[in-house]
């Protein structure tokens, strides 16, 4: 097990990478930029300069202060595959948000001890904002953050990214039967919703077809707040796919039984 | 005619209802708060304290200054009718925004003679940005934006506030048959997007459901900026309901054609 001592480490170098990848990416951000369309036109998923460049920025870091530690992250391969202390990197979550001038996207880097998250930070330089959360709780900037009680469906804020990424069946019956329970819903979220979770002014984020970069960061934020975060039918949600974040763990219960209901 | 005199110092004035409206919006932000419902649970549709506080005192300064002047906004009943210059008013345009802690809600301040629109500012305190428009240009700040040149809907980002504002029928059939146009739509965007689009990251916003205080500030901040807005009929956009705007006017007059084909 990690002790204190090394994820303080641990924690010291993510907010170095957070400060490193901040000034290459915010050389790109709202400039004109190249934009190369890894997949095909329905599903946009543009890859910029910034995206590549700050990831090979933060693994140079990485690798000079940890060698053994292993590289996940969405724009190189994988590094020391099999080491039990993993860095998970998404230079840029919320890629639409991104090229369409929004601050809604961030920065995640997540650091995870055989497969599960203990350091996660979310950083969004344009608002000056530093989201991250650790087995001791979970922070904006120096101040702790913590989620709020919402113990009904009928009382609850429910965000995603994007009402396309679930697919038809499971998925669209899940969310759909969730999203007629709530007050409202609202789409358009990305990493910025899960962390306006933590801080206690979103009750629920409900998304599918994530990747573990998309992911990973968000848990020990979540979690470090107070809130409850798993997969669909309550395993861990590190590994990607279907997510279910609540600030109110009563909260989470109740959303998973709607969206199994539906199934 | 207002005179460039004359609208210089409407602007003036514009730039010190955005001061005094952030001063006591941002007291309220991030702040656990008192929603009331104004509506029934389906259209969710809070005022908070701060939406009716800073119009309050948006409206002192004007009543103070220049007093035969015509004001309309969401929160408080209509001053002067009939008067020919007239402030519009949004206090906080993207309300679920503004409690859930995302910063793309913003201020909107316009100023309409004979109902044409000519003074149109976005302020959004929590980053900074003061977005407007006048009859000489569009700003961010002291930086004059433009739109960018997107000739064919196949290269366009299209962006609305939420699915649920189209009614079934025309609305939802012409939003339907022009989404599937463009490379990718976007939720989630209130005032925010019409700015971004003013500034060239994004190319198309078509909404609906919206009132004069939503659309009116916009417009003199799209036009300014090189762009075309209007409504779903290519008639004046000012006056709420649907609206359509373009950063490039080719692009313009595509979606309408789209848009109008699938009623």
């Amino acid at each position: 097990m990690t002790t204190t001592g090394e994820w303080r480490a641990y924690l010291d170098l993510a907010h170095e990478l957070a400060d490193a990848s901040a000034g290459v990416i915010m050389e790109h951000f709202r400039q004109p930029l190249q934009v190369i369309d890894k997949d095909d036109r329905t599903r946009f998923s543009p890859v910029t300069v910034a995206d590549k460049d700050a990831e090979t920025a933060i693994r140079e870091l990485i690798r000079a202060r940890f060698p053994e530690h292993g590289i996940l992250g969405e724009e190189h391969d994988e590094e020391n595959p099999g080491a039990s202390i993993v860095w998970v990197l998404d230079p840029i979550d919320g890629t639409k948000a991104f090229i369409s001038g929004f601050p809604t996207w961030g920065t995640l880097i997540a650091l995870q001890e055989d497969d599960r998250p203990i350091i996660g930070m979310m950083n969004q330089p344009m608002t000056g904002e530093r989201f991250y959360g650790h087995p001791q709780g979970a922070y904006l900037g120096a101040k702790q953050i913590h989620t709020r009680a919402c113990a009904a469906l009928k009382d609850a804020s429910l965000f995603c990214t994007e009402p396309d990424m679930f697919a038809p069946g499971y998925e669209r019956n899940g969310f759909d039967a969730l999203s007629k329970q709530v007050v409202h819903t609202r789409y358009g979220g990305d990493c910025y919703a899960y962390c306006m979770l933590a801080m206690g002014f979103v009750d629920l984020v409900v998304e599918a077809d994530l990747k573990p970069w998309d992911i990973k960061a968000l848990v020990p934020i979540v979690e470090g707040a107070g809130g409850k975060i798993t997969d669909w039918e309550g395993g861990p949600a590190g590994k990607g796919g279907r997510a279910v974040a609540a600030g109110d763990p009563i909260l989470h219960a109740q959303a998973l039984a709607v969206i199994q209901g539906a199934a």
